[in-house]
């Protein structure tokens, strides 16, 4: 049964049929270079969050503009984004399956990759299958520093730090801590942003103290996030940086008040959406939350006067907020997504324009390879 | 480089890895029973929603229960499901694009194929569409019902039924009206749906004085959903049940009070997790939003008295009810997600389970055809 043809690239982004997920490849190379400029002027690690855009393609910008490696969050994501040709890996949250550990031990044998932790099983499980696969793997002793899910409490870093040292002849080494506030992230005032980070910075300072009472060098405390990588910046203790979303810019992240003298990012990613149902009162489009993840609410219009409103699963409901008529049957609207990450999810692929929306042309279509990557 | 190896038939399902979509085979064959012999009972059709399931496997089963055939809501999930061997489809929704047109149009000379329509334009386009691919479609006309979504006001069904009726040329039959109320599935008391079904019948009955008006008559009237299906049934008007949910059940259903009387469903879709971190508030589990959907509300703990608490993407917080303690680090926690549809959209294949969730097997991998099936 013929599918509907994709996108080819040089076709104008008019003729992409919709719902799509596109990257204008323009804006987002200029927020990678923004990142990679303030982490280098910084003195600072940039190790991007590849959970977010899950492209080997995007990673390898993000490498060649001076990241050290990324950052994943599922063993599932390392495997894929290897796959792609990256080389340097940080799953930085808990792997406690078996299965899981073997498959990451085995791939340290090709990619140099680091693993958070905040228990003994971890640790110990980690170390079997390390040993068992004769290669290395770097660990992160995670801190719960204000965010309330993963992480030992911060005076607890230096017993387990031991127990990773303890496991080095298996093959692990102590690369340090993990220490990320994902909750600090879209306070939208920078002042409450800037006081959860102090206490972050707060608790890391206990961690490190813990690991001190145990002899312990620390070599990295690794962290922060789009919204808050100024305010770690600002207390010295992170000496690498792992943001995400700064190179699409979701309507989540635009929603925060800016810090004064931040980096300022630009949207990156939308859903092309279309009219199919017009009404006196409203416009319906054909990507509701299949085609954009509302987890973090409602996508904005792009460029548009309008209100996005739930319309279900395949649908979106736009309304009028002011004097802008409605769009008509058949019109394009661009939707800018509420969140990122699990809007790249929902896509098998991005169709990369450059030259803009407006006017622009298909680029290329790259896969969203660690897509469903759940494991 | 290996991926994590995927689950084998007559794998115990406490092997399953985590996270997992689990279809429990047993208790789906018992609901697609239960709703099929509700449908023969009362002398209607039934056409299951396959925008739940996307599977062609699941849509067979519902066949060869009594099924006429299946509604799918985009092009795309149409030519996935007729790659999969369903042979009668609707596509119960609005669609513009003349590329999408174009292939549903071709689609029809191997499969029986309808659409709906709410527009003039979305008439001239479908019968230019079917006139060039020498094919016939049938069209139902979408009357909003009470959903304020897509579907024209119930007096304007005659006029628009005449422009289907006027492309019979081109290749255009008139198949009746599709009414469906989304919004009034999940209204928690079985008397506040009644009340909605009520009026959507009312508006139905004002859409075929319309047609009546015109000349036409009414081939069919199709709608209602899992939520309000025995309120359709009880008011006469429509002969053609579509409902989705019901061959799995998902805590949003789970939720609504019963009516008195109603055929009654089990839970058959699952997703699998794992603790992995743990702490003596909260445990975590590995398995967050991209891995169930949370648009209508969190999953529910199957068989356990917890809380799931948003975790963010990849991860979901487990805290105490009452007594029962917290699940351990590496213990397996089924949950029942709150919207079954957009959930197994996130997912690339059912575990397909027989003999139970605790001492089961596993039967098959069964691919989410139409996962992703956007345009």
């Amino acid at each position: 049964m013929p599918a509907l043809p994709p996108p080819e690239p040089g076709d104008p982004v008019e003729a992409v049929d919709t719902p799509a997920l596109v990257l204008d490849l323009d804006a987002a190379e200029r927020n990678i270079a923004t990142m990679a400029g303030y982490a280098s002027r910084h003195g600072l690690l940039l190790r991007p969050h590849a959970k977010s855009h899950k492209s080997p393609e995007l990673a390898r910008l993000q490498l060649a503009a001076g990241a050290v490696g990324v950052c994943v969050q599922k063993a599932s994501e390392a495997l894929a984004l290897a796959d792609g040709g990256v080389e340097d890996l940080f799953v930085s949250n808990e792997v406690i399956a078996p299965a899981k550990l073997a498959a990451l031990a085995r791939l340290a044998g090709r990619v140099r990759l680091a693993l958070a932790v905040d228990s003994p099983l971890g640790v110990q499980r980690l170390a079997a299958a390390v040993r068992d696969a004769g290669t290395t793997v770097r660990v992160l002793v995670e801190v719960d520093v204000g965010q309330g899910r993963c992480g030992l409490a911060p005076e607890q870093a230096g017993v387990l730090a031991a127990a990773v040292l303890a496991a080095a002849p298996a093959g692990l080494t102590f690369g340090g801590l993990h220490a990320y506030h994902g909750g600090a992230q879209h306070l939208r005032a920078p002042a409450e942003r800037a006081a959860a980070i102090h206490d972050s910075a707060r608790r890391v300072t206990v961690a490190l103290e813990s690991l001190q009472r145990n002899g312990i060098r620390c070599p990295l405390v690794t962290g922060a996030g789009t919204g808050t990588f100024i305010h770690e910046t600002g207390t010295g203790v992170w000496g690498e940086l792992q943001p995400g979303s700064y190179v699409f810019l979701d309507r989540d992240y635009a929603d925060n008040e800016p810090a004064p003298g931040a980096p300022r990012f630009e949207h990156a990613l939308f859903v092309k959406s279309r009219v199919i149902s017009e009404h006196g009162t409203h416009a319906v489009v054909d990507a509701g939350h299949k085609a954009h993840a509302i987890d973090s609410g409602m996508p904005g219009v792009w460029g548009r006067d309008l209100e996005f409103g739930n319309g279900g699963d395949e649908h979106g409901i736009l309304t009028r907020r002011g004097a802008e008529p409605l769009p008509a049957l058949g019109d394009t609207v661009w939707l800018v997504p509420g969140h990122c990450d699990p809007t790249v999810n929902l896509h098998d692929s991005y169709v990369v324009v450059r030259g803009g929306l407006e006017h622009g042309k298909v680029h290329a279509l790259w896969p969203v390879a660690a897509r469903g990557a759940l494991r």
